[in-house]
């Protein structure tokens, strides 16, 4: 193998396959990472054996030249120092040669590094997935709809499935939905199906997460195609794999109260930076927790007291509050990690009842919500 | 004590004497900062008994109302809360109000914090420091005179003298020196002094990196006065006492050598980035080491072998070696904290042998210099 490369390129490639590596790995050659030079361009490979992150330079791109193969072939290195020396490299342009035994030699001006490097046949292989149905999303409504659910999954594995969101497409919808059993988020969109395409199935959030940091904030679509243990994110230039998590998602559609007791108007910012102020103190004490209450037709009053510390009150002014008057105590984190997934100036809050969950929408939008199960502090 | 005061000043002066308090300690009123409003405007007082500092805040500042006191009076509030609670709040104006039994009460627009504080009574007395010698330096050049040294100082308290850096006073010249034994820092530089003032103290190296976080980078002076177990930095609205090292730092000039066998020019920054392409595999060896060796007259090679990973050479060009040849190890981490300390895009490199400290100086400028203990590798 031995080819030269535009190193800026190159480097954001290492980078992006360096999310699905794993330095904690227990089989070594997955500590490495994959690359091999083609007629067509140079493929990097990355994987935890969860996910699994390819990424593809073409040797030419818009007339323009990216890398020169000499020679094909391939090769395993480690994948931590591979990075650091790509950054550091001297010049523009770098060489990668593979010389004897998979010794690996890496040129750029006057500094040459030598790296050991192991035999990429023992690398395992990617899943294959087969070229079956596809559906397709905007990047950048791909990244907001993780983003807008991802938070809230379970971080305990006692039930693992809770550590996934479900997505879940039916009719043209996909739905994706996260709950740690305190709160959930939920957000839905329109997708472009083939045929009829049904699924139902639990992606890690933490492969969510990865995802989201290496796709670009286009409006490209990315493809996605599901199989009974994987899900594959198509997107230019990028393969991104990752395994499903095994068992049934509880139906959570139950949890979602149909009717509201009060109703709140509230504008996000306003409200957020009043939790935020009063989780100061509540931090302190047991689960974070702020008290709510209503004082008035367009009033409320957000408030803590942590009795070693002192305490704080804030009074918001509500757009609208309707219905029977309520206290209600919950956790600040959960609440802020909502109000911050939630896009748009103003939000509605429904609320049954003190003991009972309560969801916060976007005001006229139906395709987010966000729940949370109070706290009983009496 | 009642007053109201604008809040971006008043956070800036929170978290300037903040850098003095430690949450670790064990005196329980330390971990509070102190709030003195007098006829004069609000003096904030943090300390973790080896620093104090202390900032004042004017109620008036070129004809712009900073603070309006209402009541002089004092208080102790607990500093991480309260300067968490100052950042965070909603309006430019805050009011701060002690009520009863050192409950006080923090208000801006809406949102009221009401604190427990502490005796004001029961805070320590700072350091009475007469008004005697003082000499003076440029905030700046206070600031690149310690950045120059203190990094080299001593993490290890098997000789706590050397956990501090050494300030000499004499023939109106201040010489700071840092050194961990197996390196050192020096910087030199004119100040004005009263009559003919001599120091030697030795001031913690924490003390220093505090002091340099809190400067801004103006040419004011600073005013500095040395007692016998306390040195005091006074700028504007500004006062920084640290207590001093007890005990006699050793006599570094023996260290240095008078004499050398071979001499290099480099360029700083070519220099520099190749150790620190070397280092990225000499990381994992034991020490950090680095090879440099003179290969002709105008070129040396930086090299690093880590048997496991692999190896890397780099060849330097030299603007001139004069004297022996030479083969020389080093800890690549002491040269490039050396490199970033000096000033100057051209630096020679004086030795006396592969076995002999070394001298870095930068070019047609004696007033700093780095030496660097080389590693025994064979």
């Amino acid at each position: 193998m031995k080819f030269s490369i535009q190193k800026d390129r190159f480097a954001q490639s290492v980078q992006d396959v360096l999310k699905a590596i794993s330095s904690r790995t227990t089989i070594p050659i997955l500590t490495g990472i994959k690359i091999d030079a083609t007629e067509e361009g140079i493929k990097l490979t990355g994987s935890d054996s969860d996910i699994s992150i390819e990424s593809f330079i073409p040797k030419e791109e818009e007339d323009q030249v990216i890398a020169d193969i000499k020679q094909v072939g391939s090769i395993v290195l480690n994948a931590r120092f591979f990075n650091e020396i790509v950054k550091k490299l001297p010049l523009e342009k770098i060489e990668i040669e593979v010389i004897t035994s998979f010794q690996t030699v890496i040129r750029s001006g006057q500094a040459e590094f030598n790296l050991n490097g192991l035999d990429p046949e023992e690398y395992p292989h990617l899943p294959q997935i087969e070229e079956g149905e596809v559906f397709k999303l905007p990047t950048d409504l791909l990244k907001a709809m993780v983003r807008q659910t991802v938070f809230a999954v379970s971080t305990s594995e006692t039930r693992p499935i809770l550590t996934g969101v479900n997505w879940k497409v039916e009719d043209g919808e996909l739905i994706c939905i996260a709950t740690d059993s305190h709160r959930l988020a939920l957000r839905k969109a329109a997708v472009e199906t083939d045929a009829n395409a049904e699924y139902n199935v639990v992606i890690p959030g933490k492969s969510l997460n990865e995802l989201s940091k290496i796709l670009d904030d286009t409006q490209e679509p990315v493809e996605i195609v599901i199989t009974d243990n994987q899900v594959l994110f198509r997107a230019k230039h990028l393969l991104f794999y990752s395994r499903l998590l095994e068992g049934n998602y509880p139906d959570t559609s139950r949890l979602i109260p149909a009717d509201s007791k009060t109703k709140l108007e509230l504008n996000t910012k306003e409200f957020l930076q009043a939790i935020d102020r009063a989780s100061l103190l509540a931090r302190e004490g047991r689960n974070n927790v702020v008290k709510l209450s209503m004082i008035g037709e367009e009033m409320i009053e957000v408030s803590s007291n942590s009795p070693e510390i002192g305490k704080v009150t804030e009074q918001v002014k509500s757009q609208s509050v309707e219905g029977e008057e309520l206290k209600i105590s919950f956790s600040a984190k959960y609440m802020m990690d909502a109000l911050k997934a939630l896009e748009g100036t103003e939000i509605n809050i429904q609320f049954t009842g003190a003991m009972r969950p309560f969801v916060i929408r976007p005001q006229h939008d139906d395709s987010t919500l966000q729940l949370i199960l109070p706290v009983r502090t009496y």
